[in-house]
Protein backbone atom coordinates (compact mmCIF):
# COMPACT_ATOMS: atom_id res chain seq x y z
CA UNK A 1 0.00 0.00 0.00
CA UNK A 2 1.18 3.56 -0.84
CA UNK A 3 2.27 5.31 2.52
CA UNK A 4 2.91 8.89 2.87
CA UNK A 5 3.64 11.58 5.46
CA UNK A 6 1.29 13.94 6.85
CA UNK A 7 2.39 17.28 7.80
CA UNK A 8 -0.39 17.19 11.22
CA UNK A 9 -1.94 14.74 12.79
CA UNK A 10 -5.20 14.20 11.54
CA UNK A 11 -8.44 13.36 12.95
CA UNK A 12 -11.22 10.36 11.55
CA UNK A 13 -11.73 12.90 8.45
CA UNK A 14 -8.91 15.40 6.87
CA UNK A 15 -7.74 16.49 3.11
CA UNK A 16 -4.72 15.28 1.27
CA UNK A 17 -2.08 18.32 0.66
CA UNK A 18 -1.30 19.36 -2.99
CA UNK A 19 1.31 17.35 -3.36
CA UNK A 20 0.26 14.09 -2.13
CA UNK A 21 -3.06 14.48 -3.84
CA UNK A 22 -0.80 15.03 -7.18
CA UNK A 23 0.63 11.58 -6.41
CA UNK A 24 -2.35 9.50 -4.89
CA UNK A 25 -5.34 11.22 -7.16
CA UNK A 26 -3.39 12.29 -10.56
CA UNK A 27 -0.58 10.16 -10.70
CA UNK A 28 -2.11 6.64 -8.92
CA UNK A 29 -5.49 7.05 -10.17
CA UNK A 30 -7.02 6.51 -7.11
CA UNK A 31 -10.75 6.47 -6.89
CA UNK A 32 -12.81 6.43 -3.78
CA UNK A 33 -12.51 3.48 -1.50
CA UNK A 34 -8.36 3.33 -2.45
CA UNK A 35 -6.77 3.26 0.52
CA UNK A 36 -3.21 4.47 1.80
CA UNK A 37 -1.05 4.38 4.76
CA UNK A 38 -0.48 7.97 5.95
CA UNK A 39 2.52 8.54 9.18
CA UNK A 40 1.43 11.67 11.57
CA UNK A 41 3.93 13.50 12.80
CA UNK A 42 3.53 11.89 16.16
CA UNK A 43 4.36 8.49 13.58
CA UNK A 44 0.77 6.67 14.59
CA UNK A 45 -0.08 5.46 11.24
CA UNK A 46 -3.42 5.46 10.14
CA UNK A 47 -4.73 3.77 7.00
CA UNK A 48 -7.24 5.47 5.53
CA UNK A 49 -9.71 5.57 2.39
CA UNK A 50 -10.60 8.19 -0.32
CA UNK A 51 -14.01 9.28 0.53
CA UNK A 52 -14.63 11.67 -2.06
CA UNK A 53 -13.40 14.44 -4.63
CA UNK A 54 -14.86 17.61 -4.62
CA UNK A 55 -13.31 20.77 -6.33
CA UNK A 56 -10.27 19.09 -6.34
CA UNK A 57 -9.91 18.19 -2.60
CA UNK A 58 -9.33 15.04 -1.98
CA UNK A 59 -10.96 13.89 1.34
CA UNK A 60 -10.05 11.00 3.01
CA UNK A 61 -11.87 8.74 5.69
CA UNK A 62 -9.66 6.72 8.58
CA UNK A 63 -10.54 3.37 8.47
CA UNK A 64 -7.67 1.88 10.59
CA UNK A 65 -4.86 2.91 13.16
CA UNK A 66 -1.95 0.83 13.41
CA UNK A 67 0.68 -0.01 16.10
CA UNK A 68 3.52 -0.62 14.48
CA UNK A 69 7.01 -0.29 16.15
CA UNK A 70 9.65 -0.01 12.93
CA UNK A 71 12.52 2.33 14.48
CA UNK A 72 15.27 1.58 15.45
CA UNK A 73 14.83 1.54 20.14
CA UNK A 74 17.96 3.89 19.64
CA UNK A 75 18.95 7.04 18.33
CA UNK A 76 21.40 6.93 15.48
CA UNK A 77 23.59 9.31 13.79
CA UNK A 78 26.10 9.57 11.23
CA UNK A 79 28.51 11.70 10.35
CA UNK A 80 30.11 11.23 7.10
CA UNK A 81 33.07 13.24 5.41
CA UNK A 82 32.32 14.76 2.18
CA UNK A 83 32.17 12.08 -0.26
CA UNK A 84 32.53 11.97 -3.87
CA UNK A 85 30.30 11.90 -6.09
CA UNK A 86 26.62 10.32 -5.85
CA UNK A 87 27.59 8.30 -2.69
CA UNK A 88 25.97 11.07 -0.70
CA UNK A 89 23.02 9.64 -2.15
CA UNK A 90 23.47 6.45 -1.64
CA UNK A 91 24.62 6.60 1.95
CA UNK A 92 20.99 8.77 2.68
CA UNK A 93 18.82 6.16 0.80
CA UNK A 94 20.29 2.88 2.15
CA UNK A 95 21.46 4.66 6.22
CA UNK A 96 17.15 5.22 6.08
CA UNK A 97 16.41 1.60 4.85
CA UNK A 98 18.47 0.94 7.67
CA UNK A 99 16.71 2.97 10.24
CA UNK A 100 18.83 6.31 10.98
CA UNK A 101 17.59 9.03 11.92
CA UNK A 102 19.85 11.44 11.44
CA UNK A 103 22.83 12.20 8.86
CA UNK A 104 25.40 15.13 8.93
CA UNK A 105 27.60 15.38 6.36
CA UNK A 106 30.83 17.18 7.06
CA UNK A 107 33.76 18.77 5.76
CA UNK A 108 37.02 17.26 6.41
CA UNK A 109 40.54 17.40 6.41
CA UNK A 110 40.85 14.88 3.76
CA UNK A 111 37.80 15.27 1.58
CA UNK A 112 38.05 15.78 -2.25
CA UNK A 113 34.92 16.95 -2.50
CA UNK A 114 33.91 20.35 -1.14
CA UNK A 115 30.16 21.62 -1.07
CA UNK A 116 30.41 25.01 0.16
CA UNK A 117 28.04 27.17 -1.56
CA UNK A 118 25.79 24.12 -2.88
CA UNK A 119 25.35 22.86 0.34
CA UNK A 120 22.32 24.39 0.96
CA UNK A 121 20.50 22.71 -2.24
CA UNK A 122 22.67 19.12 -1.97
CA UNK A 123 20.93 19.08 1.82
CA UNK A 124 17.50 19.40 0.18
CA UNK A 125 17.61 16.67 -2.68
CA UNK A 126 19.49 14.61 -0.33
CA UNK A 127 16.14 15.64 2.39
CA UNK A 128 13.92 14.34 -0.76
CA UNK A 129 15.26 11.14 -1.06
CA UNK A 130 15.24 10.17 2.56
CA UNK A 131 11.77 10.94 2.45
CA UNK A 132 11.49 8.91 -0.35
CA UNK A 133 13.48 5.98 1.17
CA UNK A 134 11.27 6.27 4.71
CA UNK A 135 8.28 5.79 2.92
CA UNK A 136 9.77 3.06 0.79
CA UNK A 137 10.56 1.50 3.89
CA UNK A 138 7.75 1.92 5.50
CA UNK A 139 9.70 4.26 8.23
CA UNK A 140 7.69 6.26 10.67
CA UNK A 141 9.84 9.08 10.94
CA UNK A 142 11.93 10.80 8.22
CA UNK A 143 16.04 11.03 8.87
CA UNK A 144 17.11 14.69 9.51
CA UNK A 145 20.00 15.38 6.94
CA UNK A 146 22.31 18.22 7.55
CA UNK A 147 25.56 19.55 6.45
CA UNK A 148 28.31 21.06 8.66
CA UNK A 149 31.27 23.49 7.48
CA UNK A 150 33.88 21.59 10.49
CA UNK A 151 34.06 18.59 12.32
CA UNK A 152 34.80 20.95 15.33
CA UNK A 153 30.88 21.74 15.03
CA UNK A 154 30.25 18.78 15.37
CA UNK A 155 32.62 17.39 17.98
CA UNK A 156 30.76 19.45 20.22
CA UNK A 157 27.53 18.24 19.63
CA UNK A 158 26.30 16.09 22.93
CA UNK A 159 25.16 12.52 21.98
CA UNK A 160 24.89 9.92 24.90
CA UNK A 161 27.85 7.29 22.88
CA UNK A 162 30.10 8.71 20.32
CA UNK A 163 32.08 6.55 18.15
CA UNK A 164 34.56 7.20 15.25
CA UNK A 165 34.86 4.47 12.72
CA UNK A 166 38.18 4.02 11.76
CA UNK A 167 39.82 1.45 9.80
CA UNK A 168 43.95 1.59 11.21
CA UNK A 169 41.67 -0.22 14.12
CA UNK A 170 41.01 -2.57 12.19
CA UNK A 171 44.40 -2.94 11.38
CA UNK A 172 45.77 -2.95 14.51
CA UNK A 173 43.18 -5.78 16.07
CA UNK A 174 40.97 -3.66 17.59
CA UNK A 175 37.07 -5.30 17.81
CA UNK A 176 35.51 -4.93 20.71
CA UNK A 177 34.24 -1.50 21.21
CA UNK A 178 30.79 -1.61 19.13
CA UNK A 179 29.72 -4.54 20.63
CA UNK A 180 30.83 -3.21 24.15
CA UNK A 181 28.71 0.10 23.25
CA UNK A 182 25.36 -1.57 21.86
CA UNK A 183 26.28 -4.18 25.04
CA UNK A 184 25.83 -1.13 27.40
CA UNK A 185 23.36 1.52 25.23
CA UNK A 186 19.99 2.05 27.01
CA UNK A 187 16.83 2.66 24.91
CA UNK A 188 16.21 6.11 23.60
CA UNK A 189 19.82 6.96 24.23
CA UNK A 190 21.81 8.82 21.04
CA UNK A 191 24.66 7.17 19.66
CA UNK A 192 26.38 8.51 16.75
CA UNK A 193 29.51 7.49 14.50
CA UNK A 194 31.86 9.60 12.56
CA UNK A 195 32.95 8.28 9.13
CA UNK A 196 35.61 9.58 6.63
CA UNK A 197 35.39 10.17 3.29
CA UNK A 198 37.66 8.10 0.70
CA UNK A 199 40.88 9.74 2.03
CA UNK A 200 39.90 8.61 5.51
CA UNK A 201 40.52 10.79 8.94
CA UNK A 202 43.40 12.58 9.41
CA UNK A 203 45.14 12.45 12.59
CA UNK A 204 44.52 15.58 14.02
CA UNK A 205 41.13 14.98 13.72
CA UNK A 206 40.69 11.60 15.48
CA UNK A 207 42.90 13.84 18.35
CA UNK A 208 40.30 16.72 17.99
CA UNK A 209 37.39 14.05 18.67
CA UNK A 210 38.70 11.53 21.31
CA UNK A 211 39.49 15.01 23.03
CA UNK A 212 35.28 15.11 23.29
CA UNK A 213 34.85 12.17 24.47
CA UNK A 214 34.61 9.94 20.86
CA UNK A 215 36.11 6.51 20.94
CA UNK A 216 37.67 4.68 18.32
CA UNK A 217 35.94 1.11 16.66
CA UNK A 218 36.23 -0.91 14.32
CA UNK A 219 34.17 -2.60 11.84
CA UNK A 220 35.50 -5.46 11.32
CA UNK A 221 39.19 -6.53 9.43
CA UNK A 222 38.17 -6.16 6.22
CA UNK A 223 38.71 -1.98 4.46
CA UNK A 224 35.19 -0.76 3.90
CA UNK A 225 34.66 1.87 1.26
CA UNK A 226 33.50 5.52 2.88
CA UNK A 227 29.96 4.47 1.98
CA UNK A 228 29.68 0.94 2.95
CA UNK A 229 31.18 1.62 6.37
CA UNK A 230 27.77 3.58 8.04
CA UNK A 231 25.62 0.43 6.21
CA UNK A 232 27.91 -2.23 9.07
CA UNK A 233 27.15 0.00 12.01
CA UNK A 234 23.31 1.02 11.47
CA UNK A 235 22.86 -2.82 10.47
CA UNK A 236 25.42 -3.84 13.73
CA UNK A 237 22.72 -1.73 15.94
CA UNK A 238 19.47 -3.20 13.98
CA UNK A 239 21.10 -6.84 14.61
CA UNK A 240 22.35 -6.29 18.41
CA UNK A 241 19.09 -4.47 19.66
CA UNK A 242 16.53 -5.60 17.50
CA UNK A 243 17.77 -9.65 16.65
CA UNK A 244 19.81 -10.48 19.17
CA UNK A 245 18.76 -8.85 22.41
CA UNK A 246 15.75 -6.98 21.64
CA UNK A 247 14.99 -3.69 23.80
CA UNK A 248 11.40 -3.21 22.70
CA UNK B 1 50.07 -0.31 -0.59
CA UNK B 2 48.39 -1.74 -3.78
CA UNK B 3 47.41 -5.46 -3.71
CA UNK B 4 47.38 -8.01 -6.42
CA UNK B 5 45.99 -11.69 -6.68
CA UNK B 6 48.46 -14.42 -7.50
CA UNK B 7 47.79 -17.11 -9.95
CA UNK B 8 50.19 -19.52 -8.33
CA UNK B 9 51.96 -19.41 -5.01
CA UNK B 10 55.35 -18.06 -5.13
CA UNK B 11 58.99 -18.74 -3.86
CA UNK B 12 61.51 -16.01 -2.70
CA UNK B 13 61.59 -14.86 -5.90
CA UNK B 14 58.93 -14.14 -8.88
CA UNK B 15 57.56 -12.30 -12.32
CA UNK B 16 54.89 -10.78 -12.74
CA UNK B 17 51.96 -11.75 -15.55
CA UNK B 18 50.87 -9.80 -18.06
CA UNK B 19 47.87 -7.84 -16.57
CA UNK B 20 49.37 -7.08 -13.05
CA UNK B 21 52.76 -6.15 -14.91
CA UNK B 22 50.87 -3.58 -17.03
CA UNK B 23 49.01 -2.02 -13.89
CA UNK B 24 52.32 -2.08 -11.86
CA UNK B 25 54.78 -0.56 -14.06
CA UNK B 26 52.78 0.87 -16.65
CA UNK B 27 50.22 2.32 -15.12
CA UNK B 28 51.58 3.04 -11.49
CA UNK B 29 55.41 3.20 -12.74
CA UNK B 30 56.87 1.19 -10.69
CA UNK B 31 60.46 1.69 -9.78
CA UNK B 32 63.15 -0.93 -8.67
CA UNK B 33 62.07 -1.17 -4.85
CA UNK B 34 58.68 -0.34 -5.34
CA UNK B 35 56.47 -2.65 -2.84
CA UNK B 36 53.37 -4.26 -3.56
CA UNK B 37 51.32 -7.08 -1.62
CA UNK B 38 50.20 -9.81 -3.30
CA UNK B 39 48.31 -12.54 -2.65
CA UNK B 40 48.72 -16.46 -3.19
CA UNK B 41 46.17 -18.86 -4.11
CA UNK B 42 46.93 -20.49 -0.61
CA UNK B 43 45.55 -17.40 1.00
CA UNK B 44 48.98 -16.02 2.31
CA UNK B 45 49.76 -12.62 1.72
CA UNK B 46 53.43 -11.84 0.53
CA UNK B 47 55.46 -8.08 0.01
CA UNK B 48 57.42 -8.30 -2.46
CA UNK B 49 59.84 -5.06 -3.95
CA UNK B 50 60.77 -5.07 -7.66
CA UNK B 51 64.17 -6.04 -7.85
CA UNK B 52 64.65 -5.89 -11.66
CA UNK B 53 63.02 -5.35 -15.28
CA UNK B 54 64.82 -7.33 -17.86
CA UNK B 55 63.25 -7.65 -21.47
CA UNK B 56 59.56 -6.30 -20.57
CA UNK B 57 59.94 -8.98 -17.51
CA UNK B 58 59.60 -7.71 -13.94
CA UNK B 59 61.42 -9.72 -10.89
CA UNK B 60 60.10 -9.42 -7.56
CA UNK B 61 61.52 -10.55 -4.59
CA UNK B 62 59.37 -11.08 -1.33
CA UNK B 63 60.40 -8.79 1.25
CA UNK B 64 58.11 -10.00 4.01
CA UNK B 65 55.39 -12.66 4.85
CA UNK B 66 52.04 -11.17 6.14
CA UNK B 67 50.17 -13.15 8.79
CA UNK B 68 46.20 -11.37 8.12
CA UNK B 69 43.05 -12.94 8.80
CA UNK B 70 40.51 -10.84 7.69
CA UNK B 71 38.05 -13.39 5.82
CA UNK B 72 35.05 -14.23 7.88
CA UNK B 73 35.28 -17.31 10.24
CA UNK B 74 32.17 -18.87 8.61
CA UNK B 75 31.83 -20.06 4.65
CA UNK B 76 29.06 -17.46 3.80
CA UNK B 77 26.77 -17.74 0.08
CA UNK B 78 24.32 -14.94 -0.83
CA UNK B 79 21.62 -16.04 -3.30
CA UNK B 80 19.89 -13.50 -5.02
CA UNK B 81 17.06 -13.31 -7.29
CA UNK B 82 17.75 -11.74 -10.34
CA UNK B 83 17.66 -7.50 -10.16
CA UNK B 84 17.41 -4.97 -11.74
CA UNK B 85 19.73 -2.68 -13.77
CA UNK B 86 22.92 -1.96 -12.08
CA UNK B 87 21.91 -3.44 -8.86
CA UNK B 88 24.05 -6.75 -9.16
CA UNK B 89 27.23 -4.83 -9.34
CA UNK B 90 26.41 -2.79 -6.15
CA UNK B 91 25.53 -5.90 -4.53
CA UNK B 92 28.92 -8.05 -5.37
CA UNK B 93 30.90 -5.26 -5.25
CA UNK B 94 29.95 -4.01 -0.95
CA UNK B 95 28.91 -8.20 -0.78
CA UNK B 96 32.76 -8.97 -1.64
CA UNK B 97 33.60 -5.91 1.31
CA UNK B 98 31.74 -7.28 3.56
CA UNK B 99 33.74 -10.72 3.48
CA UNK B 100 30.85 -13.21 0.71
CA UNK B 101 32.48 -16.49 -0.32
CA UNK B 102 30.27 -16.93 -2.97
CA UNK B 103 27.12 -14.99 -5.02
CA UNK B 104 24.82 -16.91 -6.77
CA UNK B 105 22.15 -14.91 -8.96
CA UNK B 106 18.99 -17.29 -9.33
CA UNK B 107 16.00 -16.70 -12.02
CA UNK B 108 13.25 -16.44 -9.79
CA UNK B 109 9.59 -16.43 -10.42
CA UNK B 110 9.15 -12.83 -9.51
CA UNK B 111 12.33 -11.37 -11.00
CA UNK B 112 11.62 -9.04 -13.94
CA UNK B 113 15.13 -8.65 -14.92
CA UNK B 114 15.78 -12.15 -17.06
CA UNK B 115 19.85 -13.03 -17.95
CA UNK B 116 19.34 -16.42 -20.33
CA UNK B 117 21.71 -15.78 -22.87
CA UNK B 118 23.50 -12.60 -21.03
CA UNK B 119 24.40 -14.52 -18.43
CA UNK B 120 27.57 -15.92 -18.96
CA UNK B 121 29.18 -12.14 -19.97
CA UNK B 122 27.46 -10.54 -16.55
CA UNK B 123 28.80 -13.49 -14.58
CA UNK B 124 32.50 -12.47 -16.21
CA UNK B 125 32.17 -8.66 -15.55
CA UNK B 126 30.53 -9.55 -11.66
CA UNK B 127 33.32 -11.50 -11.31
CA UNK B 128 35.90 -8.63 -12.58
CA UNK B 129 34.39 -6.16 -9.88
CA UNK B 130 34.49 -9.05 -7.25
CA UNK B 131 38.28 -9.25 -7.71
CA UNK B 132 38.27 -5.37 -7.66
CA UNK B 133 36.89 -5.09 -4.50
CA UNK B 134 38.79 -7.62 -2.52
CA UNK B 135 41.84 -5.84 -3.91
CA UNK B 136 40.57 -2.43 -2.67
CA UNK B 137 39.31 -3.99 0.97
CA UNK B 138 42.14 -6.46 1.14
CA UNK B 139 40.69 -9.79 1.27
CA UNK B 140 42.70 -12.75 0.68
CA UNK B 141 40.06 -14.45 -0.90
CA UNK B 142 38.18 -13.27 -4.50
CA UNK B 143 34.45 -14.40 -4.02
CA UNK B 144 32.88 -16.97 -6.79
CA UNK B 145 30.13 -15.13 -8.54
CA UNK B 146 27.60 -17.77 -10.17
CA UNK B 147 24.49 -17.95 -12.26
CA UNK B 148 21.46 -20.86 -11.36
CA UNK B 149 18.85 -20.48 -13.86
CA UNK B 150 16.21 -21.61 -11.48
CA UNK B 151 15.92 -21.92 -7.67
CA UNK B 152 15.40 -25.45 -7.74
CA UNK B 153 18.90 -25.87 -8.57
CA UNK B 154 20.06 -23.64 -5.76
CA UNK B 155 17.37 -25.55 -3.45
CA UNK B 156 19.25 -28.84 -4.10
CA UNK B 157 23.04 -27.38 -2.62
CA UNK B 158 24.20 -28.50 0.32
CA UNK B 159 25.22 -26.04 3.29
CA UNK B 160 25.23 -26.43 6.59
CA UNK B 161 22.49 -23.29 7.39
CA UNK B 162 20.14 -22.40 5.22
CA UNK B 163 18.03 -19.17 5.22
CA UNK B 164 15.46 -17.04 3.53
CA UNK B 165 15.49 -13.38 3.97
CA UNK B 166 11.55 -12.56 3.99
CA UNK B 167 10.00 -9.16 4.43
CA UNK B 168 6.45 -10.90 5.50
CA UNK B 169 8.86 -12.72 8.07
CA UNK B 170 9.41 -9.30 9.45
CA UNK B 171 5.56 -8.72 9.63
CA UNK B 172 4.31 -11.58 11.49
CA UNK B 173 7.00 -10.18 13.90
CA UNK B 174 9.86 -13.14 13.52
CA UNK B 175 13.20 -11.65 14.94
CA UNK B 176 14.73 -14.22 16.00
CA UNK B 177 15.93 -16.92 13.45
CA UNK B 178 19.01 -15.19 12.09
CA UNK B 179 20.79 -14.55 15.66
CA UNK B 180 19.78 -18.26 16.69
CA UNK B 181 21.29 -19.45 13.31
CA UNK B 182 24.57 -17.61 14.80
CA UNK B 183 24.56 -18.46 18.14
CA UNK B 184 24.64 -22.07 16.81
CA UNK B 185 27.54 -21.96 13.72
CA UNK B 186 31.13 -23.16 13.94
CA UNK B 187 33.68 -22.14 12.75
CA UNK B 188 33.98 -22.83 8.93
CA UNK B 189 30.67 -23.91 8.48
CA UNK B 190 28.58 -22.66 5.66
CA UNK B 191 25.52 -20.56 5.45
CA UNK B 192 23.70 -19.09 2.76
CA UNK B 193 20.59 -16.66 2.28
CA UNK B 194 18.12 -16.79 -0.50
CA UNK B 195 16.96 -12.73 -1.26
CA UNK B 196 14.01 -11.98 -3.51
CA UNK B 197 14.34 -9.60 -6.31
CA UNK B 198 12.69 -6.37 -5.82
CA UNK B 199 9.14 -8.05 -6.41
CA UNK B 200 9.91 -10.45 -3.68
CA UNK B 201 9.75 -14.30 -3.43
CA UNK B 202 6.62 -15.91 -4.94
CA UNK B 203 4.83 -18.42 -2.01
CA UNK B 204 5.49 -21.74 -3.89
CA UNK B 205 9.30 -20.80 -4.19
CA UNK B 206 8.95 -20.25 -0.04
CA UNK B 207 7.90 -23.87 -0.12
CA UNK B 208 10.18 -25.34 -1.82
CA UNK B 209 12.94 -23.67 0.27
CA UNK B 210 11.57 -24.63 3.34
CA UNK B 211 10.95 -28.35 2.01
CA UNK B 212 14.93 -28.56 1.35
CA UNK B 213 15.55 -27.34 4.92
CA UNK B 214 15.75 -23.44 4.52
CA UNK B 215 13.95 -21.70 7.26
CA UNK B 216 12.70 -17.79 6.84
CA UNK B 217 14.20 -15.24 8.54
CA UNK B 218 13.66 -11.34 8.92
CA UNK B 219 16.32 -8.65 9.16
CA UNK B 220 14.75 -6.21 11.88
CA UNK B 221 11.62 -4.48 11.32
CA UNK B 222 11.88 -2.37 8.39
CA UNK B 223 11.39 -3.12 4.89
CA UNK B 224 14.71 -3.49 2.99
CA UNK B 225 15.53 -3.17 -0.66
CA UNK B 226 16.41 -6.29 -2.63
CA UNK B 227 20.18 -4.82 -2.82
CA UNK B 228 19.83 -3.66 0.28
CA UNK B 229 19.03 -6.84 2.26
CA UNK B 230 22.15 -8.83 1.78
CA UNK B 231 24.33 -6.27 3.26
CA UNK B 232 22.55 -6.10 6.37
CA UNK B 233 22.44 -9.95 6.39
CA UNK B 234 26.39 -9.62 5.94
CA UNK B 235 27.49 -6.88 8.00
CA UNK B 236 24.97 -9.10 10.78
CA UNK B 237 27.23 -12.17 10.73
CA UNK B 238 30.89 -10.10 11.02
CA UNK B 239 29.39 -8.44 13.73
CA UNK B 240 27.92 -11.53 15.54
CA UNK B 241 31.28 -13.86 14.47
CA UNK B 242 33.93 -11.27 14.65
CA UNK B 243 32.82 -8.11 17.44
CA UNK B 244 30.20 -9.34 19.63
CA UNK B 245 31.80 -13.02 20.38
CA UNK B 246 35.13 -13.38 18.19
CA UNK B 247 35.63 -16.85 16.53
CA UNK B 248 39.18 -16.80 16.25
Amino acid sequence: MQRYFLKANVEANFTLDEETYHHFVTVLRAKEGTKAEFVQPNQAVVIASLAAITDGMATMQVVETLTSDVELPVDTTIICGLPKGDKAELIVQKATELGVNQVIFVQTAWSVAKWNDKADKKIARLQKIAAGAAEQSHRTRVPAIKYAPSLAEVAAMPFDHKMIAYEEAAKTGEQAQLAQTLAAIEPQQSICAVFGPEGGIAPQEIEKLTAHGFTVAALGPRILRAETAPLYWLSAISFALELAQPQH
